[in-house]
């Protein structure tokens, strides 16, 4: 393993291709990798992508990509959305025209599942962004779909985040993405030769202008990243916010409260893994559960007696 | 306490509104009076409400809990959805008529509120509808929103869930709905008057009869609560459900799986105490947080270093 990471510190795509692989299977691996490489890491800057299905989120992150490239820039990308072509999902052209990106020097793609019911982030997505991060890469994007809970993890990964709409969201889907909304640094109409794309603008404009306790106020891109058109201003903006954190402080604010919550996850993971490890023995929290159910016991008697393990 | 718990099983309406406000308020007298309260719970039929906002899920529920007064029956109704007139949300009229409600003697309503950002329902609403059993409801409906986080949450209180929809909801959020759509028991597309709703009891179909793992096909009613049509109907279609549930044992699997993860959650819960008592100590948390962004410290070392002094 000492091997393949100095091989990827060298900018080895297979290497790292395979040290993400491991992070993802074992979590151990993925332990002592991340010790070994924390000290390369800090320097990618993460951009999350997120919309409705449909929004067209790989096109606009393709288009992106290329310009990046003329750049010189070296950049990750990480599909969550299970709609991405990236992620094999998506119309065939989109998928040729998508895995053509892959072949460039620079560019590195993987494809991550999510986990549970509404699609959380998995647990090793940010060791993967760990990883691209030693490995080099200035830029990683992180494609999820805005639905459930990918969504809300995804602000807790990412320094910048960019939300991607369509022209003709009626009023429904406006209302019930309310609280999402809060969380776009930077936002994309996309498909915006489309009917429709002003009058959405003005409605997104109209409600950002309500939103309250905005440090900066997002600003409203309309784009067509098919066409190719609006990229490079878009693309201004993405820059142009990671440049307002780094001169404000806040791009460490950012990373202060994410690795905080990174931590206290993990520990809550682990305490879990030993209450799980107790119920489960000798069918205990089948038992008990029984009996709840027949009023022999009352549910706090019952976490009483599993937390007094712990607490041992 | 004592003396309210005793007032409140003898039917005291205001009684058991103050213990529910206690149990709202205060953990350790929630406790208190769940423990006391334990063996007089499990007789109510738990129904949960949701869909998009719009529906009418209160003028729907106003309709089915008239009928259920006329039979006799105790009914109680928990109001989540910020939007319901219940929770003081809607147009003037319909709260007023809400409100009505109220004045019956075999009805009792709350409104609730959500937790943090996508609104799962609170800690405390499992515990309130333990209250309202203890206090003799036949029927405890519970309106929820069908956005984000509770709609997911009210699968794990419910016996039975009444999913409304109404006509013409675009395709956008059919897409988009298809998971949560699995947690509905039976269906009901209201504001049947309106065009469009055969096509949308048509989709709706469609999409069930695609469903896997379904033991029971759920039902697929057209309703008009404003109209009182179909309303009849539809509470047979409940009391249809329950009965299923009781006959073949799924009640009693429900509440177990309920049971189950009302118990992990309490028990995750007390656990993220322990660890954020320690962490916070002596701004330990954010000293460590620090030397992992300077780089003196990886991750996995912090997480060592608070977990051996949790386990001790």
């Amino acid at each position: 393993m000492e091997k393949l990471i100095e091989k990827m510190l060298t900018g080895d795509k297979r290497s790292c291709a395979r040290l993400i692989t491991k992070v993802e299977n074992d979590e151990d691996e993925a332990r002592q990798i991340i010790k070994k490489i924390h000290k390369y890491t800090g320097n990618a800057r993460v951009i999350g992508i997120t919309g409705p299905p449909g929004a067209g989120k790989s096109t606009l992150t393709d288009k992106l990509v290329r310009l990046l490239l003329n750049e010189g820039k070296k950049v990750a990308i990480i599909a969550v959305d299970p709609t991405s072509p990236y992620s094999g999902g998506s119309i065939l052209g989109d998928r040729i025209r998508m895995q053509d990106l892959a072949l460039e020097a620079n560019v590195f793609i993987r494809s991550l599942g999510t986990r549970g019911y509404l699609g959380g982030l998995s647990r090793s997505t940010k060791d993967v962004v760990k990883v691209l991060d030693a490995y080099g890469a200035d830029y990683i994007f992180i494609e999820t779909v805005g639905v459930g809970q990918s969504e809300v993890d995804i602000i807790k990964t990412a320094d910048t985040i960019l939300m991607v709409m369509v022209p003709g969201l009626g009023d429904d889907i406006q209302s019930i993405k309310a609280g999402i909304m809060e969380i776009g640094d930077i936002f994309a109409i996309n498909k915006a030769d489309l009917f429709g794309a002003e009058r959405t603008a003005t409605e997104i404009n109209m409600m950002l202008d309500l939103g309250q306790n905005i440090e900066r106020r997002p600003p409203v891109k309309l784009v067509c990243a098919r066409e190719k058109q609006g990229i490079n201003e878009l693309l201004d903006e993405l820059k142009g916010h990671i440049k307002y954190l780094e001169d404000t402080g806040k791009l460490r604010e950012r990373r202060y409260r994410n690795t905080k919550v990174e931590i206290l996850e993990m520990i809550e993971e682990h305490l879990r893994r030993i209450v799980i490890g107790y119920t489960d023995k000798d069918d205990k929290l089948d038992i008990r559960v029984n009996e709840i159910l027949d009023k022999d016991k009352n549910i706090y008697q019952v976490i009483d007696e599993f937390l007094s393990v712990i607490n041992k």
